[in-house]
């Protein structure tokens, strides 16, 4: 399958294409910078050059799968978490509603479900991502919420707890690692539109979907 | 009606009150901080303290009308766009669907339609307006959109031109104290569930619905 990855450049985007890459599927990169571009196709994977604050609905022709994993990053302000975080995400939900996207894939986050709940820096970014996977349930694209916990950087166990929401959150962390070899898992798996939660554990990321 | 009014304490909030004083309505003004309260019960304003970022559902006991005219204004930063402009009226909505409030009148804005032929500071706050008012057309709530142009603080002329939204929008401004008029007027409306746009024009307030 062709597999949009929107946020190539992040450090789980890179991940994901660098599997996508050794699987049966395709990835291409949608960048931001004409020299991300270049070193993404250097290393043999396609790309496409675009914006999310602007116009990148050419990015979507043939696309069947989006795994959206961009984020505005943690030292912007909040006119990027709405502008990124928030309508990049709803105008990418769009566009694969209009190009026929058979699975869109969402990196969500912890504690989405309640921004509420938090008070500081967090709350509006929590908003502006509840928002965005509010959009996906709501649009008439078959998808798949993955909300993982905290993010750390040691490499990936291979194994994990994956858990469906149903009002209870089992808070955790998980490696960036281990969030894309999921991500994988799940563009191999059909979507069912459901919200997964992602913390480490002891269940093999190839026995989970 | 008991109208709550979410945002008393502004420009067009505190007008809105005054006229409704003076009509068989009964204003209630949801305010921020005790000294608010204070103010405008001495003032023979029935008050509920409430934060827009707390939980505020005391203050839709009994409500019938709700007008919402509230915004985190041009100094501060776009974390309050998200929490007051979008999330505050999101959450306005929400109760007043919990509620059974009869008519939810929103105070948007002229550009609200289209965020994206913007560049600069103005446009997360776009996104934001437009996503309330997404929110409450796909509510329950009958409801009033109103996009006023650039507000200015001359006197009102007690005429306007207030036109549906089809698509085409043309761009003017319009005197907060009219502004308040019609507020006033849509609330001895019937709500249609439409959008209005209004600037400065010739038709006087009282024959416009």
């Amino acid at each position: 399958m062709k597999v949009l990855v929107i946020g190539a450049n992040g450090q789980i985007g890179k991940m994901v294409v660098d599997k996508l890459k050794e699987s049966e599927h395709e990835p291409i990169a949608l960048l931001r910078e004409e020299a991300q571009v270049e070193a993404f196709e250097n290393n043999g994977v396609r790309a496409v050059l675009g914006d999310l604050e602007q116009d990148f609905s050419h990015a979507f022709e043939g696309i069947e799968t989006v795994v959206f994993t961009a984020g505005s990053g943690a030292h912007t302000g909040a006119d990027k978490t709405i502008l990124i975080d928030q309508e990049g995400a709803m105008e990418s939900i769009d566009l694969a509603e209009k190009h026929g996207v058979r699975h869109f894939i969402m990196v969500s986050g912890m504690g989405v479900e309640n921004p509420r709940a938090v008070e500081g820096n967090m709350r509006p970014y929590l908003h502006a991502k509840f928002r965005a996977d509010r959009h996906l349930e709501q649009s008439s694209v078959p998808y798949t919420i993955l909300r993982p916990g905290r993010l750390t950087n040691g490499s990936g166990k291979g194994s994990v707890n994956l858990y469906e929401y149903k009002g209870d959150v089992q808070y955790g962390e998980v490696p960036r690692e281990d969030v894309a070899s999921v991500l994988v898992a799940i563009i191999d798996s059909k979507p069912e539109n459901k919200i997964h939660y992602l913390i480490e554990g002891d269940i093999p990321v190839a026995e989970l979907l």
